[in-house]
């Protein structure tokens, strides 16, 4: 993804909104009127910035004449103490939407800053990072979009836009050949075929049957090197299971085409960021 | 919150599983008719289960006769490779419900976790540890349940139910003392009043005016150390600021009710669990 | 609440114009085309006027270029035969908006009168007026923010936000003791515990715990009385049960806190506006 | 309406049950477990019940498996202290559901029994009486029904299943006889025409178009009795403007086929019942 | 329908972008990015334009500064090859949406083509055409909508907007007569009363009763003639029954009043159109 | 797509029935009460039935316990006058939800017969049939299923699933190669890469960045008999453009592998179904 339709955002957005506030922010409605001030975005960490857009919508949705100006874009390596952007609103807005934009803010930052750190360890090699479906619920539109962000690629969206046969369907299908025919028919046109292999029989099977994607999961290194020869570039090659920025060097001097990880978007920690210095504008 | 009422997570949960399936999972379309199948569901490493009840509930939203049998219930100790729970229905019903069912448990297991282990460095005190509003977006009660179950409390839901006046309230306000009489005049009933200090003046003042909490903000602990002296008992005392697992028993020793902790809920990892195992039922 | 969010508010007005209109205006369709016009907006009783941000986002959601001239705010006295506002807009959308934008404003404004005059009765006292969840479903947000404009207290929002102990959970608890304890044990942070009681020895069991505030209920003159001295400032006093602008000032004499009353929001009539004099502006 | 159907009021009453539970009722959870219990729901004045079926529909939706025993049904004289119905479920959602549900209650049958008593009124006459478009927003279904229940009619539900040409109408056409003929002509067909007047000359010229309906809108008793004379049964007549119990005998007397009434909706008190003697059943 | 509410249609709208973008348009991404485009919409064959503010809508929710002129307007003969508007938007907006609104913009010129078409073979008498309820799920409004820009008149709009007594209604009821006495009884407001017809003694019976509209339906036409001399004028005539364009003109004779087909909606095929010559902007 | 799920399609069946039902259906209503019914599903003319679990699932969402019998299963062919099933409910839900239930059902069985048609003029071929995205508006799901049932194939679900580069993506890229290097960069997994081409140039670009799949659009018989021995097996061909019943089997001999016609979703007619013998149950 390039960017995030707002139409595909918004209802995420405002349900957040809401989630935040029943019915009313009683502390800033205790003390604040209708007074405009400004505030800063200020970084509190080194990384990757992700989720600009994000950020401006929660408070577009709850003042449409919001203005941002924004220091850095997306993608943009930031410092810890860095001024990012100015908003200035009326106090309220700018209170009653800071956690909503800045929960979501932190966290496509710190996808990106983790991707990023990842695609670092990679920078020698031709092999291209990717995403899983391992998102958290109700937030994988804008965590696919902050490995994009961090450098990375998406896999396959969701069950729909992608055939991956695994384990399961293996065994349920009577075997990876078996799979890769009945996919074939069943969905001949647009998507290629990936089939989920653990041992070499399984490699000469999907070979066999021109699978265009085989994930080598789990194996150890002889096991790989292995079945990275019996391909021959017959087939493009993902690797996965288990990988993340404490063991992915050991991937990078195979002749493979993409790694996979879980990990992008289950453990990678938030970006700290904050809203500071808010101050009410004398008129 | 003791239970996850089905009226308030199934939107969530359908939205999620639309998240995951477009119109088809075409992989299991391909291979899969009607049969029955059973699967295993096995944690991979050592923690505290959590969220069985939203896993259970991915799949009676799929299939409203899938059997589930769970060997542990929620807040019990789970060793790795330990089998949790046996599941009975549609092979293409438990191969599409998956996903979104583990990531719902993987993550709000994780969270019940680390915040046990966050307990356990508060056992000999009777300090009770507390989460924030820095969750994931359309996650919260999910979160704030984990937390729970993880031997956490709940600090408020969100804007609605609780007055917490933090400095740009202050300062708007004109300062701790003026802050504190608007909120009671604004919201005099059911909610307490607490207050965010930096410093020994503001202390004052909180003190003054009667607040119901003190927060103690990212003090150091020789300013924390006199703030609870000045306190002496006459307000609860919360003490907030990058609190984590690492540096947490250095406020063991104080004398103060609670600690807040946004990690609980923005830094803590997933528990990794599968679904393992699937064997189609012959009749 | 200060103000209504639209966020907060737009799904029900969303739903109400809805609720009003299927698919078509046949009655403004079939006599109507493009023209502009004015409009007035006229009172016809005295009362309190609440709810003109509501009665503006009806016709600001069918029109966004609406123009409206208040010439009254929230809160102000207004007299029969008065004009308030004028609107103008396209002649079909000040026609299609009219009823669902009045049937809110009226309503709103009932409240708010209702309530007035309710507090006009305690105004040489320091009680405090208070309203209940006895609101109509789907319109607490308004009801609630009604009482706010008429000069009472919102009690707790929903069940969520504040912790009420009532006889069933008193009885469930097995005494008032014990449910204060375990609400305390179960919610210790942020939320006052109120306990409803009905005779002195619930009194002293709640002062022994330590009750935030004691809901007296349906108590007779005399044991009121001994109850507000038992209490004796040690905890906050709400007096309930079916208190009604005709019974009203028997209570104001009482020394107590809080005066709670389901007929603001069940019994209050409805003030009577509308909009008159449509005059389609010639080009 | 008959009969309420689910897929109608299901939206309504979710929403009204979220508006009273964030995410938790603390109170009960405090207090409450697994435990099965009954309650009985008693009636605290005379009136006439309506609205059993939403009452139960709030519990199915928390709970489909709950027992509810109803002795009356819908359009049923009830007593004071009446018990009408016993219901058996987990405490906890008979005390998570009372409040939505007897909020609906109160109020429909509110409006069944003040319907009740102005019919009761018309009784030797054949007048029928006509609820209007002034209901509470997103209580219109409920309301038009108690409507029903009580022994009224249902005017048109909402601007688009009746033509009903006022008085901006009238002015935008340019007379009564214009507004028929363009209301004839955009919706020939299943629609009757009606057409709210003022005075004799407007009777006139609703006559010569053929109006199947002439609304006579606060007229007074001299000009009402010569409108009837003029019309002389070629046309149907309702009678209308602040037309209440009060008042409503004085129409009694008039050769007129329907009156309408707004303040059926609108003026209706609630009916007082109550769910009371929570009994935790023993296993 | 003189117009289609935003209100009312956006939902349909937007719901019909996200079936065609779950997450991204990645061809469009892939080789576009910021640019200012200009792009035609050309017609391609000959008919009846219907639904611009429709096609403008999907625009507009993706971008809501898209510039679109019209050449034509609703209603308007439109010629192949014609240029019918010119669109200026982002070039990414412009491709995004372009299917969507082309399937509205298509099917409602489609319908009111063939309406037209109808209409155009009933020129020369008296009877107007009226759609059914045979509409696509989730298109009547635009389907009700094409019809009246063809030309034709809208039956019932649903089933709350009209009482339509057939065959299994009769039956029910124990016949024609008893079906129209408890119709009266039930709704005596507002709606006119139909009845649908197979032989002449139910029509007797229709007509004893005064029924408003009687429904000749299926009748060979020697049949429909009896029936046109036995009614007489007391009632009006609707004639039904698999009437299409190629049968039309033969119950153009026939004194009746309306003809009523389920073609006009479930038989029309799409209107040609297409968006041609996207030309990106140099700035 | 192999079944339809029910959380997929709920919404828009949920949706259409209220759109048909605004609060009552009147003529029922009035003439029935809980009488127990049985009625036939009776074909009215040859065809392919398809989408009988929507048809169901109409019935089911208005009473759980309905009965039907089916007596075809989709993909069944069907002859006029055959009675495929029997339905047994309450009178009252088999009248109201008849209309929607039929439109879904004559609809989904008239682009499976349409389709069925079509592939049989390619019986003796290896070419297979494609549907387009000229779908009707919040119909993709149903329509597509419908072709999968007629023995047609699906393309991209949507603008998500699928990288398709027309002409207005190559302009914008800056040539056919340009566009397909560009599609691969930024979408290199999981997705094909497809290219819509007009003539022998772009068929060698094409060729020469090895895109999956080649679409000839509207060529002329002799281009197109270029073009697939240019590509010679080295692509994947389809054909499209306007292709249609009347024309398919000019195409039926080349040497292609998939055909793509529009007309399937947007030019099939309705296959005639009705439901009849209405016959209520004596107890």
């Amino acid at each position: 993804m390039k960017e995030l339709k707002n139409i595909l955002i918004d209802p995420y957005i405002i349900n957040a909104i809401k989630e935040d506030i029943t019915f009313d922010d009683v502390s800033t409605s205790a003390v604040i009127g209708d007074e405009i001030a400004e505030v800063d975005l200020i970084v509190k960490e080194d990384g990757i910035i992700a989720g600009l857009d994000v950020f401006k919508r929660v408070f577009e949705i709850l003042d449409e004449d919001i203005e941002i100006e924004f220091y850095k874009k997306d993608g943009d390596l930031v410092k810890n103490k860095e001024k990012i952007a100015k908003l200035k609103s009326k106090a309220s807005v700018l209170l009653s939407g800071e956690r909503v934009a800045l929960n979501y803010l932190q966290r496509i930052s710190g996808i990106a800053t983790y991707t990023s750190m990842m695609i670092d360890k990679l920078k020698n090699t031709n092999i291209k990072l990717l995403d899983t479906r391992k998102t958290t619920p109700n937030m994988r539109i804008f965590e696919k979009y902050a490995v994009k962000v961090g450098g990375g690629y998406n896999h396959r969206y969701n069950l729909s836009d992608g055939v991956l046969l695994k384990d399961n369907h293996i065994n349920a299908a009577g075997g990876v050949k078996e799979a890769i025919k009945m996919a074939r028919e069943y969905a001949p046109f647009v998507r290629k075929i990936e089939v989920e292999v653990e041992n070499l029989q399984m490699v000469k099977d999907a070979l066999e049957e021109n699978a265009d994607i085989i994930m080598l999961d789990n194996m150890d290194f002889e096991t790989l090197e292995k079945a990275i020869n019996l391909i021959d570039k017959k087939a493009e090659i993902e690797v996965s299971g288990n990988i993340t920025f404490e063991n992915l060097e050991n991937y990078a001097s195979f002749n493979i085409d993409y790694i996979s990880s879980g990990a992008l978007t289950h453990s990678a920690k938030i970006l700290d960021i904050s809203m500071k210095n808010l101050k009410v504008l004398k008129e």
